[in-house]
């Protein structure tokens, strides 16, 4: 299997370069009969749109969606819903001079040790720009789960070392998009949009984290041994670029306390027995088991930055690699919405993977 | 797919009950010709079973790995490798009260929302016991590897608050195995198995972290988008029982640093421009960058401990769960070499992919 | 994805060669709660035994099935099964003088081309012993479908040029059984056996084929495009080994009528609009119509012969190969059952798939 | 998975309906450096034109594919290429009574059943449209194949009763494509014409055969078991729209003859060992042994008629069927090029899957 599919039921194929002529996916096992609101699913991806938040570059593309295929009279047929994004505002000439010498951080080196050679305009198929099919997918699934009740929500709680340290939980999308930082505290958010302008006055970037909460699973999504929730949520949003980290429930933090403080212990509820807390983050082995879903996602700081960075070429001799082309000093507030959308790409798929797990 | 086979081209399809008649795989797409050691294998899954350290468990079965299919005159064939391991020491009575209540932050719960029914006996399918055969399996895998020249070691780096702050590199199994808490520092490892003996005394429990590092990758393998090398590894790794968190190279902790300062800048090495420092884990953009790719595993503490524990019943009346059976105060020691094995799993497929990325 | 194993959600591994320790395989995929009679399976594997017939070789196994793994308390519980049959009886001295010649029409040339060298002994992997734990396998599916209504039979069609020319329909075991030729016409299975055992007396071998009907699926089973029925149970059938030809409903005969003569109908029926009559093969457009799925599929004669061949060693020398070894004249009637699973694995397969197909 | 995925390494996703805004697909995991002519891949695709041929129907669109992806300065970068073909030429009006009444023997009733509803214009998914998407990738697999030396192509062997009797032999595309029928003998092909255009005056349709030979594969590619490169190839072509039948080799007709004259004997040549005939049509074991693979695939007659046909509509109520809409009486001469594109799909995939079968 080559690496641009992703899922088993419910499964999602991307394409597209940054500055090629277009960015889109094929959306594969959407059950036949879902009502799709085409303007949601557009609001959803202008939510990842450089210049959605006032912090963010001004590469300003309309980024309309061009639906393809697998729509009837707006419901969804059971084939394939194909899309596609022009790539409309492309200024290659801005990366030229990145052919010769390798980026620090960036994937050029290593996509030449792969391919042998690569499309060097604005990063080719390594640019965020590919994560534009991954929110209009994102959005089908989010959807679907609608119909199961499930909700997702996802916003920024730390920007380098500005933290809000709230117990996470689920927040509206109004609450969290109310702050161009996606923090949905106020006053952390001025701090942390504080602590981006820092970093872009002094040309430099900053990294942070993102949690992610999904709410109204049932119990009993997820399957044993290698396709845990955790696995299939882990393994997802480790694919988001710049991503290096992740943590579901209590993460690090709980691996330093004993397991009588940590178990979660079940209470009786008048919905049944649940789990009177949530240390695990939803999930046990493997599985989930009515709580909210959370996982912690790490972005390492932005690799493009404004100051002149020493490097090699290909040759191997010295190179200066400079602060060139349009960047965020901080991906984290877009990054929220490409959160939400590759749990919700799992979520569906375990939604309807459960399907075939009893006899009917 | 079902959740029990992982990998693309090297793949695993493991299967077994705690408690049924065996556990065991079938290795499917390793290449003809392997010359495969049966008695170093056995050894690798030695380092996993209860006993192998002083501070595990006195489950003491043979453990003796059967292999069954795909080999000839002591090399791969190329068709399937079978084997299996017979569970000779089955006490399923230890665990017959654990089918009435379920026990908190185990999968007895989310097991029976799934399936409506399981086998209640010492956790099923849930039980750790399910990772002797990825132990098995990835003993091939490094066999697979050592003729790329990778090399593949984990070990313990923190026990509940104890950590041991070195810089994350390669030590051979001989270092790490010579502690018994498999912490390659002498002094912490003593700190170690103190504090893992102070849960015991307490009827408590511990989790931590270990790190792996795999040295000798060539740069190019991992393959874009989903399939980055960070969404493999960390989708395998939270694939094992306990295992919460990851982070690559710098983890969470790089998150809080500038662009600048956390930037792998290129120089020329007499082999060619590398990576000076190597913050991204040996990874970037998803593919390896020919320095040593090094993961960071967070293990909760174990759910088993010894004090009664209050709980629900099937019918919602309160119930009482008592610490029976036998278990590890702290599975880091014996999780070392399952961490290895997902690693290895990982790269030997990442390794055959690449085969495919370029013309003849 | 290597080549072992079969199916989307209801997989199938399978490992084993024919003069190795086991042979066995591992279900994946199962719905949990099945009720599963582990002596009907065995039956089911029995007809495929040799010696199941009196026109069989006299290789005489027990090939008692045990079960390893993913049944408690005689139900599934959705997760592996496991199971594995021993090679009690293997003579691989019997097969010495393969490995220096290659067999016409058998594997040996091919699999040292694929792989470089290979087990020799009675076929190794290539063995239709192979197909044993797709027997196995297929009466697990076979179960599950039973809970659907649906039935599945083969029989035996044609003998090389002694063929039965009834309309393709469902026969139950106990009909055709009562053949040892295995078709369900006493008299032509009369001059079937007759024409069998005319080309064991002259060394000779032969072939013909299976009809496999399949009734009582309802109409929407099968995915569109790629994973049309016929070409999940082409795929299928083909895999088996010496198949050779598939063919649906009217087949190849249908493709000389025109499409007046040849279209399907619809009539109106108590139990709502279906197609009066069965030429596409219970199957348009990829999936079922509800009428019954018909496929015939023809095997070449047996390689194995009495008599000595002409042929080349791997150093180009001539050599002969001598008739040696037990071998059936003629495969047809060990294949029925093994025909019979494989239909069950695509259906089983397609059967959990549909649950995906709408919103719930 | 869902259905509108094909392959394991070099992998095709396609979407799109009839009347829909565009049909297309993405490839993945074709290798990097691969210098592809657009335009041979888009004269490729123009072999399959509605007018490609004097007996096709009257549809004329450019159908030009529009490339999106994967490629820079003329070469392949190893990331998807994704295409396009507008659908220019869409009258949905001519379709619009198709959705009361399920017409004979097309997709109508059964995508009803799977999917609670459909798309009814022209078909929708089910159409044959859908195939220019392979064709398509076919040629990028084609140009893959060509490193190789292996070369791929198709004829028409038999139309309704119409038969060319030659032995299956490789035909250049110049001698297939000058005749309209695409049948390389000049008289056959006249006859063949001749019958086609019979049934297109009795408003009656046509079904035949079709032939693809691939030469200039090595020995040693396919898979054991599941992935036999009969399995392949067959349910490659069985996927093919009205495809009923497929046979290799000697096919049916070879399950009539004995072993001994049925065996490809080896012989020494001076490339070495080799059967001297080709009974097993290329393949072996399902690995392929060095001759040219052979295959015949059976096409039922087209469902649409010129002629009133009896029907149901939703309701369960009589209904009458209007031979309308444009369509060929006979599929067989456009189908040509699709045969070849499945063939061309699943050796691209077996050459490089063959890639990871040895040890470097």
């Amino acid at each position: 299997m080559a690496g641009n599919t992703f899922g088993t039921l419910f499964r999602l194929t991307t394409f597209g370069e940054s500055h090629g002529p277009a960015v889109g996916g094929v959306i594969d096992g959407c059950p036949a009969g879902l009502h799709l609101d085409l303007e949601a699913v557009q609001r959803g991806c202008d939510r990842r749109r450089p210049g959605s938040t006032p912090l963010g570059t001004a590469r300003n593309e309309a980024d309309r969606i061009e639906w393809l295929s697998g729509l009837y009279e707006g419901r969804t047929t059971g084939t394939p819903l194909a899309f596609l994004v022009r790539n409309s505002d492309a200024r290659s000439e801005d990366y030229a001079g990145f052919a010769a010498a390798w980026r620090p951080s960036h994937a050029d080196f290593t996509y030449d040790a792969k391919f042998g050679f690569r499309d060097p305009r604005g990063g080719g198929r390594a640019s965020a720009r590919e994560t534009l099919a991954r929110v209009a997918a994102g959005e089908v699934a989010r959807a679907l789960l609608a119909q199961a009740g499930v909700r997702i929500s996802a916003y920024v709680d730390r920007v380098a070392d500005i933290a809000w340290e709230a117990e996470p939980t689920f927040h509206a999308h109004a609450t969290v998009d109310a702050q161009a930082v996606r923090c949905p505290d106020p006053a952390t958010a001025v701090r942390m949009a504080d602590r981006i302008e820092a970093a872009r006055s002094a040309g430099d970037s900053v990294g942070g984290s993102i949690v992610a909460v999904a709410e109204g699973l049932p119990a009993g999504w997820g399957e044993p041994v290698f396709m845990k929730l955790e696995a299939l949520l882990g393994g997802a949003l480790l694919s988001i670029p710049a991503a290096k980290a992740v943590e579901f429930g209590s993460g690090f933090a709980g691996t330093h306390v004993g397991g009588l403080a940590h178990n979660d212990v079940f209470v009786a509820t008048p919905d049944g027995p649940k789990p009177g807390t949530n240390r695990s983050g939803g999930i046990q082995g493997g599985i989930s088991n009515g709580l909210p879903v959370v996982v912690r996602v790490g972005f390492k700081p932005v690799a493009t930055v404004a100051h002149p960075q020493h490097s090699v070429d290909r040759e191997g001799n010295p190179a200066v690699i400079e602060g060139a082309g349009r960047h965020d000093p901080c991906v984290l507030p877009r990054a929220v919405p490409i959160v939400e959308s590759m749990v919700a790409l799992v979520l569906a798929d375990a939604m309807l993977l459960q399907r075939a797990a009893r006899l009917a």
